[in-house]
């Protein structure tokens, strides 16, 4: 095995936590939104998003730069944001049914 | 505390263990970076992304669809690819000057 391909396992055992995780976010981002929908709020906080972003690039180490992790949260906050959002829709057609 | 908070709460975790893991990620890319300038080899290698992109989808339990973990990546692996060139011109701009 060659220097290369000890760094792409290396990346490949790093992806696999990462699916994990983002997995665990979206679960823990519908949990949200069932309590969004008994409070009667959108799935959309604008102010909590910030507040998302302010606490992972002040915690950011590096390499990555601050815009870099600002990218890569956008995406990330996205994802939770439309998954809370089709999880709150669903259960609001089942309830009007 | 109410249940709100409490799963923001955990999600803040879940992001400090991401911001860890994608910077993680970051640093391997430039090692990466590091091999392929001795190797000749351009950041881009477009069977590899396929390669991490089979390789993360097949693994992904949900609840985050095929669709959002691609789209998830494709920025993960693109910042990964920009940190990798950036050190990679940085090593050639020493070595030429």
């Amino acid at each position: 095995m060659n220097d290369l391909e000890v760094w792409r396992i290396k990346i490949d055992e790093i992806d696999l936590q990462l699916v994990k995780l983002l997995n665990d976010r979206a679960r823990y981002a519908t949990e949200i939104g069932k309590i969004k929908l008994t409070l009667g709020l959108d799935a959309y906080s604008p102010r909590r998003e910030e507040e998302v972003m302010k606490h992972v690039t002040t915690h950011s180490a590096g390499p990555l730069s601050t815009q870099a992790i600002r990218r890569l949260f956008e995406r990330i906050i996205d994802e939770s944001r439309s998954i809370e959002r089709i999880y709150m829709h669903e259960r609001e057609n089942k309830r009007t049914r």
